[in-house]
Order: structure tokens, then sequence, then C-alpha cells
């Protein structure tokens, strides 16, 4: 067995990213292809790291006063086109059921590619008075979208998700619930996922399909490509409008509700992937990991018994604190192991042998680091727990500075385009606002409004693409 | 507002129980009926039920080596028509996707009505040699069947579920699985939702489509019908032969593997409702209830600020401990919400007025006895957490004494159709074995046979319809 195969076998991050990426979520074995079309399988080990996710994020979804609801995964057609610009967005991408059992149905359901619609109708039939308001719900659900060109966790037909909709009595309480849930998603995202996010508004062009406009948190991969990893709509009175969402206010007036929704989903796996991950490998963040630290044994047949009662004696004691997991596995050599949980991205490495035995010490090594480090055993639950924090901080600063490194300003078209081709990453331009000069500059170099700060920029400048002058200096590159 | 309103606007459970049921679900705010004809939506108050039950069940399978994953959403017609069986059971009740975006599918996609087909075509791949055996997986998911009759929770066009699906090296194993997790439902039926089951095997009649064997766990419902609580199969080697699932053993020898597959669903929440609730509604074990425990305050406008500050107080001690929710509500009365909070089914309600400030004293009302008791401040945390012990064991007797009292032993046909028809309950009669006589018995009586014991009666006795001689003594009853 050659140790060193199992991290040969990946592609190069820095020459084939893109192959890289599909050769760690398969060896890291976080996801498989299936027979269906488009459709991936989460495997253990990646649905492990989503769960995790999910209570992170759950966490701080429910600590903001939202609850969790389950409504149907079919939306009727003609609830689907009640709102114009929705059905227009969405159409192209949706499934439709057509029969039950042998039976033709008399109106095709769309299996749910976004559940504004089908919330809306039930809210409509909830809502009567302002006492009723706001309305917070949040669900966990499957989503499908029917999808030309597919990646694990980046694009799938079928992907998992949370989505929120809220509904309230005026204009204010919608934005600011609209953005209450942007520093949740950026909490989630820096704090938990260790990935930094540059946050901001969608262009229009880029907006959600009926929202009067859409926040976003746009983070930078390994690439140089950026990732949209989350989104807040301000959907106004749109839908409320649509599907007839109406409450008596204070003054016995009837009003139209105003809405939200919001979204991430298992995207920000490819996420954590392409921003953590080396040529060897996974790295996870040990807040979200499944497993924060392994143990792995190393004897010979004199010291076996000896060795792995020690092994054992670690695990009760360090589980009680951290998730642990101690790979006894005979038909494996330590070398393997060692590979293999380096490219499943676990933060740190014990090494238990017959000498460190002797010395009452471990040999622990960090996933970010590499080099070997002795602890002693009296230190070592004190240790773990320091690294644990410093390793998922060090994640995030490094990512930061990546991030910090890669966002370039320039204010000459050929420079952009040239930066776009070679560089890539964010590059920060003036734009004067016309949706012609955002089509030419993504027709020119692939690059998009990822997104506009939320504060204007004080100075004015001129639009990257025609010169005319501007205040509004944005974000562009190139989208996952 | 008339506060005895509330409960009087439910059907009497004695009298109507179909209807009390329907009410109780929509009083206590657990789901709602939706314009997606046989769907429901979970709202908030009965969603966070089910993620406790979730948590339960979770603890426990992961306990016993389960990890979980997630499988694509569709099946292909072609995957799902392998095991002759098992399309033949589902067929009719599948939804089939036939167009993606704007184009016609070459081939159908089942929603899937239960996963075996689509992880069957997994495992094939990913099962190559005896190490890699048993793969133990469980899947918390959305399943669709198109069902004519629909009630919230009981039978749902879509429900939610969790399903295990396991392989192994040989038929021991397999039953061995499939046995402990009729132990592990039976735990989590009885020690966390308080409600008793009779366990054991389904007839041919009532197996699994494409199953070898199916174990059953049984409930007794309040109007004495019969709910399946969970399934637990032993696949043999049906489903790895339909799918290809094939390993080398330890001496080289190429095998078919033996799988299993198991699942509960969110019918279990129509079985709390059904066994605990009573006429004034719901009754929830504590281990499940999203809420524990509410204090209502009670005040006039001059004992207000204090009355608050101590509810506030006691809030802040009890929930380090419990679920607890403090009624601050000022539109309604305390009369209104005691009614309403049993109406959810909040094992215990604690009342604080002016007179209990000055004695140092909570007035404290357990769901499952109704009588006021008064605790003193110092003992309010110590009695609580007796009482939630008590109430989940109270509940668990009680519906364990019902349960008794509606087995019934008959060796005569005639009284046999008149307890089904009078009583109902479990009725336990022998049966020669032969389908014809259960076929009829279901005829006259609508009473199927829920489950056979998984140890043979010893003496021997006559087949309740034909009156041939067997020594197999069954449990009938009127299924959910």
């Amino acid at each position: 067995m050659d140790e060193t195969k199992f991290v040969k076998e990946i592609a190069s991050k820095e020459e084939a990213f893109s192959q890289w990426y599909i050769d760690v979520v398969k060896k890291a074995d976080l996801a498989d292809y299936t027979p269906v079309k488009g459709c991936m399988v989460i495997k253990p080990y990646g649905y492990a790291l989503w769960e995790n996710m999910q209570q992170c994020l759950d966490r701080r979804i429910k600590a903001t006063g939202h609850k969790n609801a389950y409504f149907p995964l079919f939306i009727p057609e003609s609830l689907l086109k009640k709102e114009a610009e929705h059905v227009e967005g969405f159409a192209p991408e949706v499934a439709w059921v057509t029969h039950g059992g042998n039976q033709k149905l008399e109106e095709r359901l769309a299996v749910r590619p976004t559940s504004e619609a089908i919330i809306g109708s039930l809210y409509s039939k909830w809502i009567r008075s302002w006492r009723d308001l706001p309305v917070l719900i949040n669900q966990w659900a499957n989503i499908v979208r029917w999808e030309k060109v597919t990646r694990p966790f980046l694009r799938t037909t079928e992907f998992l998700w949370q989505e929120g909709h809220t509904a309230h009595k005026n204009q204010e309480e919608a934005e600011e619930e609209t953005l209450k849930i942007l520093t949740v998603y950026k909490d989630y995202i820096e704090q938990d996922l260790a990935i930094p996010v540059i946050i901001g508004r969608k262009s229009n062009n880029e907006k959600f399909a009926g929202a009067m406009h859409t926040y976003t948190l746009e983070a930078l991969m390994g690439d140089g490509k950026i990732l949209q990893a989350g989104t807040s709509h301000n959907l106004g009175q749109n839908f409320a409008k649509a599907f007839d969402i109406r409450f008596l206010d204070e003054n016995q007036q009837e009003q139209f509700a105003w809405t939200t929704s919001w979204g991430t989903s298992t995207r920000l796996v490819g996420g954590i992937i392409m921003v953590h991950g080396d040529e060897r490998g996974l790295k996870l963040p040990p807040k979200v990991a499944s497993v924060q630290m392994v143990i792995v044994p190393i004897f010979f047949d004199t010291s076996k018994q000896e060795v792995m009662e020690k092994a054992r004696e670690y695990k009760s004691l360090l589980e009680k604190k951290f998730k642990v997991e101690l790979d006894d596995r005979d038909s494996y050599t330590p070398g393997w192991k060692f590979n293999e949980w380096e490219m499943k991205g676990v933060p740190v490495r014990l090494e238990i042998g017959p000498r460190d035995l002797a010395q009452n010490q471990v040999v622990a090594v960090r996933r970010d680091k590499g080099n070997k480090v002795i602890i002693s055993e009296k230190e070592v639950e004190s240790t773990l727990e320091k690294w644990m924090a410093d390793i998922q901080n060090n994640l995030f600063l490094q990512a930061r500075s990546r991030l910090e490194e890669n966002i370039r300003f320039t204010d000459n078209y050929e420079s952009f385009k040239e930066i776009m081709e070679e560089k890539r990453g964010f590059i920060k331009a003036f734009w004067c606002g016309n949706e012609k000069c955002e089509d030419q500059i993504k027709k020119d170099s692939k690059a998009t409004i990822r997104c506009i700060p939320l504060e204007e920029h004080k100075e004015k400048g001129k639009c990257i693409f025609c010169g005319e002058e501007s205040s509004s200096l944005v974000y562009f590159g190139r989208a996952y």
C-alpha cells in the first residue's frame, strides 16, 4: 500500500482547480454522483458537516425570533404564476409533476424551486390584523431547479437549504428584517465557516425574481472566482399583492403586508472546500468539523495493547469536550491514516506510540500548520481547547488576507479585462448604473456586478465602461 | 372575550373522535390545510414538536452506529421497476415528474415514495468487499405518496420521515439489525413519546412490498383504532439481487448482500395527539414538548410591575433547565391563556399573582392532573424536575392501562365481530396462516392482522375464521 498514493490521486489545486475540487469532494467522501442527472448523494461525512452547519445557523435564526415550519413540496402552477416576474424567473428551471399514480393531474404541480408562492398563499390565510404581525418563519427543505451544467454542492438539480419568509406591517420593519438577516448570515459564514464575505446590494439584473431589492454576501474562492454565499430579499409589497396578504392596521385600515425572504444552502459546503482546501485536501473549521481531532495509535505487536489502552483513555477524556475519532483500523498503516484524515480536513491529529507513552506525551499536528508538536499529557486538554479556537481564527485570517489581496481597484477598462482574465478576484470599479454597460462588461470579461456596497462612495469617478460620472463604486467578479 | 369559548369550539373526543382530532390539530396550531391537495403545512408549534421528536430518535439511531446521509428526491422509472414486487406495491401511489423546465424528459422520474431503489443503486457502486460491510445509513427526508383520502399527520400526500437502509454480509447480521431497530423504535416511542406499543411481525399480506419480512410496532389510539407506529424490514437478498449489490467475502467468493430498511414518520405526531389528548386538547410528554412549562402572570394595574418582574425572574431561573415560555401578552386574560396552553398540551402551568409574591410561592397546575398545587419558591426548581419525570411516566402508565384493558382474547367469530364493531382495540385470536381467512375477516369486520408476536404461542387453538388448528395467536385490529 503506497501511503502517498492517496494524496497523489487528486489533481493539483494550483494547476487544475476544477478537477481538484471534484477530486476532493470524492476523495474526502463528501458526496457522489447518482443515476439521477444533476442530483448528488451527500455521503455521511459530507452530511455530518452539513448537520453541523445547520445547527450553527439554526441557532442564530432562532435566537433572532424566527421559528421553523414545513410547507408543501408542490406548488400548483396557477399559484406560481401569480407573481409575474417571479414565474418568469423560475419557470425555465421548474420540474413539473403531471401524474399522480396512473392519473393525469388536472393542474401541473411545480416541485418547489423556492417557496414564496406556496407560503404567500398561506400567509394570506393566516394574517388578518396588525396583531398577527410580524410573521417570522424559516424552513429547512429540499429544492429543485432544473440545471443544465451541475457540480456537486455548487449547482445541483436538487439541493438542501433554509429559506426564511417573513411578513411585516410596514416597509421599515421589512427592511430592518432584511438587513438583520444579512448580519445573521455574515456572522454564521464568517464566525462558523471562517469564510470572509463582502456584503452589499444586487443590481437589478442580478436581484431575485420579484424582489424589490436583494442583499447578498459574496465570497472569494481559491481560484479567484466569486461564490454567492447567501441572499436576503426585501420583497416590498409585490408578493403580498400577488398572493393577497392583507391586514387591518391599528387604524382599522386595510393594508398589504411587506414581506421578505432569504436563504443559504448546501452550496456553502462547496465554499468551505474552495476557500480552505489545499493540495492535501480539505481543511475544516473546528466549529463545523464532524471530527475535530483524530487519534492515530502507532505500535508494534509487542506494544499494541498498552498503546491502544492509552489511546482509548485519551479518547474518553477528550470526547467530553471535543468530537474525537479513534482510528483503530488494523488494515491501514499510520501513514495511510495520516493522509486520509488530512484529506478529510480534520483540524488536529494526535499520534500515540510507545515512546509517547513512556514520556507521558502525545504528538499533535495541526491541519492548518502541519508541523509536529509534542504536548505533555497533563496539558493535552487545555492545549487542544486553545488550538480549536486558534485554528478557527487562523483559517479565517488566512482567508481574509487572500480576500484583501484580491480586491483591486481600476479605472481602466483594458486593465479591468486583463485582471479578470489573469488574476480574477474582486475588482472595485465605478459603474454608471446602466444595465447596458453591465451587460457589455459581462460579455467582454464574464464579470458581473457581485454587489453594490451598502454605503455610497463619497467621491465620484467614471463608469469603467462608458465613462459617465458616477458615485457608485461596485464589486465585479466572475461568479460561480 | 369568553374564556371557555376556546375549549368549547372543539368537538367532543368521546362523541366525535375524528372531528375532535382535526379540531385539536388546528386549535393547537400544529398544522393547516394548503392549496395543494392532500398536503399539509406543519406550523411552527407542530414543527417544534417534530424537531424534538427527531432529536430524540436521531440520538438513538446514531448511538447504535448509524450515520445520516442524503439521497436524491427523484428515482428514474427504470430503477424503480427493478424490484418487481416493490414497484407493484408503490406504482399506484407515485407522483411522476415528466418535464424539466420546458422540456419533456426522456424518462419519467418518480418523486420518492421510499428510497430502496435509489439507495440500492448506490450501494451497488459503493460495496465491493466484506470490508465495506456493514453499511449503516439513515436519511431524514420528505416522501410523496399519492393518497386519495388524507388526514393531517396520519395520511398525507407528502410527509416527513426517517428511513434507514443497511447492508450486511450475511442473513444473521441483517436479521440482527432489523430486530435491533425494532428495539430502538420501541424505546423511542415508549420512553420519549410515552406511547406503549405491541411489537411483532407482519403477515405476508401486510408486509412491505419486496421485503422478506416486516417487523412492526402497533399502538392503540383513543378511539380504539390501531396506528402502525413504525416498521423494520428484513429485505433478504431481494433488493441486493434487483440492484446488484455484490461483494467479495472473506473467501474471495462473490455474494449478494443482505439488506434492511426501516422507518418512522410525522404520523407519530398524530399518534401523540390520539393517545394522550383529552376533551381540553393536546397533552404533550415533557421529553418532546417544545414548551415544558408556561408562566402566566396575574395582576391588576397596581401590581403589574412587581408581578412581571418576578415572572421574568422565574423564567431566567427555570430556563436553565427547562423549556419555559412567559406569556406576557396584554390582550388576553389569564383565563384565556390557561385554556390556550391546555389546548396546546403544555405539561405544567405556573401562575404568579400578587398574593404568591407576598407568600414566596407559585401556583402550579399539571396538565395531566389539573388540580392547583402551591409550591414554595425555594422548592420550585426541584419540584418541577420531579414533575417532568413524573408526568412523562404518568402519561405512559395511563396509556398502558388503556392498552391492557383493550386487548381481548376471543375464540368466537361472532363475538370477534361484535368487539370490533363496538369496542375495537386489539383482539388476540388464533389464525391458521391462510390469507383467505385474513381477507374474509377484513371484509367482515374491517380488522386486519396488526402483528404476529415474535414468540410463538405454546398452546394450540382454532383459527378464529375457519377453525383449523393453529399455534399462531395474533393481534387483530382496525388500522389507521
